[in-house]
């Protein structure tokens, strides 16, 4: 066997050396330093942070308005880039080329651009066609476009897939069959053929929204029938993970329809790169095998390892992909060989430029008795001549991906292909650039112990492990979302349809207001009087509790939660008119906080050192307050609720939670779990009530400590309220606060749109705009102001409104009938004030409010300085980025803002001059995770305390210093002792 | 002359050798385990924590009333003792011992103690001396007492001293003259030989005090001519270093009065481990030859050596000794020989107990030509027998060095023995119980490199010494204190005289209210409001500035404060009646809080990233918050304003100071020092006036954050107007606030009471008890009530009362007129609700009130429970710990508070539950130094912030996150990205 896989062996490199030795004649025109920007691709290979300034300035160059921006954008990019020769030798010429460099520049980057990216209008295209089919190398067009953010948008890029495939049949026509190139052992094969991406076909590719699946078939479906009529293939590209399942499904349920038994010629896109590749892969074969129907793989290794990792990490999930490049070439040659034993039904194309990967998979065809044109190898367009060349030399089928657009959107595609072509891992750069030697690149991948990414993971600190951020549930994954329904169905079910007259609170449905979530008792005065004396009964008690105890608690009441996740998430859907992600979100925060205080905790409670002396001890600790009223907002009706009780409660307070009237449920279900995971009664008392009870509390003397978030108004009556000292109040209340935001979201002229867009959609209309974080002012650039403007209300026009038990609708109601007659009384406020260019039908029954957009608003109308707490969009013009962040500042509130921009400039000045308790740079302004942003606001938003951060228990305790003098009779303890010493004797 | 050294050399190692070899036959009484105390010595050898406990047992066990307390004492210590064997074996037998335990264990030490300390009643004391000059071995008589706090009590003292002398010449006419002790070349020697610590013979041996020199040299004069008349010797004890000039300079000038001439026969203790060591021999000897009188210098290493270090750790001043015993060793030879070189007029006495040190001595005055009875060998009473034995067979003149007296005073003296001896550098455990070989133990001493104490020393962090406490003025220096009372003479020289009407406030001395300190402009309400307003206008200026420079203004400050700090405390003795001391550690702590604050912000002015995310940076980070108001109190009119204002500004902040009117011009002096700092004008602004501009100021809505330091009153106004919104305020502001105190001290039955009185009258009465630190609540249990009370009253009455630049007052006056009327009729409260045991006339002119003590307070009367912050004491009688601490903590302040306690179990219960800011335990209860004791008050004494602690700048700043997303387009900035990739190509 092993002799087998020598003389294997021996034939792969054999032939990687001899395609290599064909390939070195020429080197790919990347690498040539034929013009400016070529120069700087030649040197950012030298220089990772030139690499960087590059990309990002061929990032946002396209966005550019003009020269003087183009000559910013250069000089910010540049003059900081570490790279002397680079940095030097490129402004040196930039100055010399004066007010020319700009358009220089731009002139540049579009030449770049169109050595990878073919022109889609005029005769271009079929130009490059014409050339490819020379060499002769077969192709497929790559759309490129805007990514795809409303409804109109998909329409758009499926016409322009439709009147390419309409167009290049047409084409075709004149073209002669090329045998290379034009022919399979099973017949003839398309010359049009076109990859398309599903995400480009709806408004959101949103696993979750059972509408994504309906829509982007219904979509594919007709580009299928369109190829199928006129004999051109299709393949499906693969995005990100989150969208794989979902791609094959639509895939392969589009495919199963009768209509496309045989026809059109149709492939997929798999990554090797993937842990889950070879599941995929054996999966897909089989279904191609019942089916009876040959379908195509392209074998690629994936490009987006980096966006990969860096989602995985933010959401804590398991990293989908290989962290080896060895591991994800090892899987490479192990899905082709399986691939091309599957060539009974599959099509195999073999996607890569590494010519010890490409070798790999010819000497397995021939192995396994598949005919040279029984499969093909694909390159892209622009990246790797020599190697194309060598393989058409070598007789194999050739076959160019060619992307066809414009430059603006086709951006994305060329920093992503010349990111992975010039990564220091790349084929290509190592060959040409670095100029390694071919016997080190053709070696059997062999996996290389990783241990990079593993030494950021945080270590395990005094046994407990490290505070991780829980994972949120992934409902891109089918059996999520089918366990969620199923949980929905089931606490449904547990809901209550009568009234009950009396002392009783009742909850109810926002979409639903017939439906009773729960009823709970009301305290009363007198019983509130009587919990507050328990829980100062119980004080000495629980404070004396070891630190260590109260952590242990709170992490038991963690992994409860962990338990009950699905059923909570679902109750508070119910209660508080959350969508799934939303809903589940809150959970996973609660338990969050309930890890992240535990330890911080544990960090406190050591008594600290303050100074080495040798004959005085000198400890700084801290000690509870005493009794903590608690007293929570309905938005996140699970997670600030605990994170506030769990503060209390661990640094030894006893606490009393008033939660919302709105959610008293969720309060009953935490309560319950504090319960379960150990906490004493007296610990923790639930008072069910209003604004009375909450003022009742607020005034006893006998409080020590009230954590508030909520409403402005609410807060700073508290504050009045708790510093005003009472008769027999022995000691100063401290008041711990968040209030609201009037939240802007500024987006600079050189922003990417197609990021900004669906970020201001999730932050102003995510859970409605209910959250203290929400946007609610869009503060826009001139440059960008129409343009960003069309795009968002086209993409918010997408957005359905419903019940959110149904994850088709992204919009659900708002909390109960009084926010909705606030809301409504804002929208006719703000009609007056400014422009409605959206106001959105929503469903009478239930408290539904429609999204609605105002332009025009004045900087200090009501409508752009009040919290309206709701759906609500007021979009303000900017003359400049100065004006914008004046604009954003100029507001009693200071919570949240963020804003997006390209300029490294702006970034910093925004970064200085944006002042607000939470600033998000080129993201949305809300979500705030614990421990990673802690949150609060400045101004009359909070007094700065940090939920999830690191000051935040400092608020629910006192410091004590204790001094002890060690010395008796000149006497010192051992601690402190040293041997040697000189006393006499 | 190496060869010469050489035969020197070998002759000290036969001698000592051959001394060694006749001390060897015997073991000293010290390690013989003859008893269940020897037992446990013997094992205290081996382990550290044994040792530590056994000595603190035996340091408490005196004071211990009744079995019941010995048996709970004897668990406290030896229950938590590490040794395995020494804690069981030893807990086993009193165990079995059962009820017969304690009084076991006293006998036990009884004789333990009677090994070492001869008995002063009786004859026990002839039989001693008696067997001692048989041996035969002459004596001198070390009078053990309790620590001598009164002049009463020195009196005393003084009187035991001239009965000895007395009773042992009468005693001594029927002894036989022994040539080998009673002859020296110079004829024969007295035969009675007394030793004295000049500290015994006054209440306060303090170098400061005029007084002392005065009342000791009186003292000392009526024993020297006693001595005189009946033939006998006096030797003057060294004791701790602070003492060494004053002892030196009172020893030599009785000595230079005519009628000590030639008699009596008189030596000075001189300690080897000293660095001035030398210097101090060397002037001792030209004194004698100029003076032509012989002098005897008993030549020790030094028993106060851990003390020497952590005196002089807390001070953060030069530690005077070596901290290498070999240097001290080494030391030792050098001074010997130096010594015997002066035998002309020096009769040099050798006190050691090793025998190198001893045979170096004997050898160098052999090759000196000093005859054999023309020096002595002194060794201690019971600790080296065998030593001495063959020291005598030797032929020298050996003198034992004899305490006498009472058990319970004499455990000061016992554990500086036994714990000098029993370590592990000594050289009697080394022989003995370690069994160490000889020839190691005589090698000449080497210095070696000493790390560990080095290793303890703050290191330098970022270039920038690591914070040190500001040492305070040495006055035990007589150039000291003449540099102070020169500076006190040019400051008066400056000081007005005539008065000014109209806008202007006068500050005046309260010694002497016709003394002008200074004149300055009061701030009207419009000045403030353009104060204000200029504040605001610079604010985003100063925020800007680099955190860096903003320290380096305080770091250049604190340097101008340390050049000005004679004239400092100048000025602020005469504005605020401060004594010497207390006006100096004003201006330390002013600059402590300076150098402290300005490092703090270094720390925190660097954004934390709070998770290591690829995509994405999350930076946390401190912001100042706007405009500050500074109002801070007369009674550390340098350091409280210095401190909060340092803070404010440091952060970021603009400072308006708001000093108290009664020390305006300590705040001008702040102010000039900033400015020449280098601090803006706008960033710093002083206002002068009274509560009404304080008021207006806290009112004000423009105004972001009040930190303020004062009475209770005012401290609840401002956080009742501070906390109630205003039109135009667009933020909530934020007050750091430090109120009042009425600080209780429990003393426990087991208390060293020398240490308790001398720090209750530091506590209640340093400053005229004008501090919120200062102790007015002293809470005494049973046992100790009465014995403590008087000597406490006794040692007030020794305190005398005057204007505060003279040093000889301890007492100076209060504040102003307001102060003397409201103290008084505090005063007259006092009077009626609980029995008046002191109070002191006081001079009528200027503001002075005398001390006074109140017994038989009730817990809940009004002296007990409200602030007089005057020199009154309250004393509360309590039945056992567990009420003193309920009487403790039964008010609504708790600022500080301290206990005396040699309890473990009570210093653990103490701790936990004597709910103060600041405790102290076995110490005094004010003098908090900054980082080492952050400062600050629980319930109505403040708000748990704690000034010079790590906590304290967070108040002035505002937390803010940015999160910037750094992934554009899939493409990672470098610093997160990895070599490895997977990407394919």
């Amino acid at each position: 066997m092993a002799a087998v896989v020598d003389a294997f062996e021996q034939e792969v490199q054999r032939l990687a050396r001899s395609l290599s030795r064909h390939a070195a004649e020429h080197k790919p025109s990347l690498f040539e330093a034929r013009d400016l920007l070529g120069r700087m691709i030649e040197w950012s290979l030298e220089d990772e942070s030139l690499r960087v300034a590059l990309f990002r300035f061929v990032d946002v160059l396209p966005s550019l308005g003009s020269s003087a921006e183009i000559g910013r954008h250069l000089e910010e990019y540049f003059s900081r880039v570490d790279h002397a020769l680079g940095g030097l030798v490129f402004l040196a010429q930039a100055l010399r080329a004066g007010t020319l460099v700009a358009p220089i520049v731009r002139r540049n980057v579009v030449k770049l651009a169109r050595r990878f990216i073919a022109e889609e209008s005029g005769n271009h295209l079929e130009t490059v066609l014409a050339q490819l089919r020379k060499e002769p190398a077969a192709f497929t067009l790559d759309v490129v476009g805007e990514a795809t953010v409303s409804d109109s948008e998909a329409l758009a890029m499926q016409k322009r897939y439709l009147d390419l495939l309409r167009r290049l049949a047409s084409v075709s026509q004149s073209w002669p069959i090329i045998r290379q190139i034009d022919q399979s052992p099973y017949g003839p094969l398309p010359r049009v053929n076109l990859s398309v991406k599903l995400s480009s076909l709806c408004a959101r590719f949103d696993p979750l929204d059972p509408a994504t699946e309906s829509v982007v078939r219904e979509r594919l479906r007709e580009l299928f029938r369109e190829a199928a009529r006129l004999g051109a293939a299709v393949t499906v590209d693969m995005e990100q993970n989150a969208f794989r399942d979902l791609t094959l499904a639509i895939f392969r349920g589009v495919l199963e329809e009768p209509e496309f038994g045989q026809a059109p010629v149709a492939a997929i896109a798999l990554q090797a790169y993937l842990k889950d590749a070879e599941k995929d892969v054996r999966e897909l074969i089989r279904w191609a095998r019942r089916r009876k129907r040959r379908v195509g793989v392209r074998l690629v290794k994936g490009a987006y390892w980096d966006s990969e990792i860096a989602w995985a990490k933010q959401k804590n999930w398991p990293i989908p992909a290989f962290l080896d490049k060895a591991e994800t070439d090892a899987n490479y040659e192990r899905l082709s060989r399986l691939l091309l034993e599957g060539h009974d039904i599959i099509d195999a194309a073999f996607g890569s430029h590494n010519l010890r990967s490409l070798a790999y998979a010819i000497v397995a065809a021939k192995q396994l008795g598949v005919p040279v044109n029984g499969y093909e190898i694909q390159m892209l367009y622009g990246m790797a001549e020599p190697v194309r060349r060598a393989i058409i030399q070598n007789g194999q089928r050739a076959r160019v991906y060619l992307p066809v657009g414009e430059l603006l959107p086709g951006i994305s595609y060329l920093i992503r292909r010349l990111m992975e072509n010039t990564s220091n891992t790349s084929f290509l750069r190592q060959t040409y650039a670095d100029k390694k030697d071919i016997d080190s690149l053709i070696k059997p991948p062999a996996a290389v112990v990783r241990r990079s990414v593993a030494a950021h993971e945080p270590q395990p600190a005094g046994g407990r492990r490290a505070f991780q951020n829980e994972p949120p549930i992934d409902f891109s994954r089918r059996e999520n979302r089918e366990r969620f329904r199923a949980t929905l169905d089931k606490v449904r079910g547990q809901l209550k349809s009568r009234r009950r007259a009396g002392e009783w609170l009742e909850s109810v449905n926002p979409a639903n207001a017939r439906e009773i979530i729960g009823r709970v008792r009301l305290t009363s005065v007198s019983d509130a009087d009587e919990a507050i004396d328990g829980a100062a009964r119980f004080f000495p008690e629980w404070r004396d509790t070891a630190a260590e105890k109260r952590a242990e608690i709170l992490f038991s009441a963690a992994g409860i939660m962990r338990e009950k996740r699905w059923e909570l998430a679902a109750w508070e859907l119910f209660e508080a008119g959350k969508g799934w992600r939303e809903a589940d979100a809150d959970v996973a925060e609660a338990i969050d906080y309930l890890e992240y205080y535990g330890r911080e905790m544990l960090r406190l409670a050591k008594p600290r050192n303050t100074q080495w002396l040798p004959s005085e001890t000198n400890l700084y600790l801290y000690e509870p307050r005493g009794v903590a009223v608690i007293i929570a907002p309905w938005n996140f009706p699970l997670a600030i609720l605990a994170g506030m009780t769990a503060a209390a409660l661990v640094t030894g307070n006893c606490a009393l939670m008033k939660p919302a009237e709105q959610s008293p449920v969720m309060a009953e279900h935490l309560l319950a779990i504090l319960r379960e995971a150990g906490l004493p009664d007296d610990a923790c008392q639930l008072l069910q009530g209003g604004g009375e009870l909450g003022a009742h509390l607020v005034r006893s003397p006998k409080i020590h400590l009230i954590a508030f978030t909520g409403s402005r108004e609410v807060g700073l009556e508290i504050l009045k309220q708790a510093y005003s000292h009472r008769p027999g109040q022995t000691h100063v209340k401290k008041v711990v606060c968040e209030m609201g935001g009037k939240n802007a979201v500024i987006v600079d002229n050189d922003a990417d749109l197609d990021e900004a867009v669906v970020h201001i959609i999730d932050s102003a209309f995510g859970y409605q705009g209910q959250k203290c974080s929400a946007a609610s002012r869009l503060i826009l650039l001139g440059d960008v102001h129409d343009r960003l403007l069309s795009r968002l209300i086209d993409a918010t026009k997408s957005l359905k409104i419903g019940p959110p038990e149904d994850p088709r609708y992204a919009i659900g109601p708002v909390i109960d009938a009084e926010a909705k007659s606030r809301i409504a009384e804002y929208i006719q406020i703000g009609k007056k004030e400014g422009k409605c260019v959206l106001e959105m039908d929503a469903p009478a029954e239930g408290f539904f409010v429609g999204p609605v957009i105002f332009s025009d608003v004045d900087p200090q109308s009501r409508i752009a300085q009040e919290e309206v707490f709701g759906p609500v969009l007021s979009v303000i013009r900017a003359r400049d980025f100065d004006h914008a962040l004046a604009i954003a500042n100029d507001s009693s509130y200071a919570l949240t803002g963020g804003f997006f921009s390209r300029s490294p400039a702006h970034i910093e000045q925004g970064r200085k001059e944006f002042r607000v308790g939470n600033l998000y740079i080129n993201r949305g302004i809300t979500g705030a995770v614990v421990e990673r942003q802690p949150f609060g606001g400045l101004k009359l938003s909070g007094i700065g305390s940090k939920a999830g951060g690191p000051d935040y228990l400092l608020q629910f305790l006192e410091p004590r210093t204790i001094s002890e003098n060690t010395l008796r009779h000149g006497f010192m303890p051992p601690e402190e002792q040293d041997g040697n010493r000189a006393r006499g004797s």
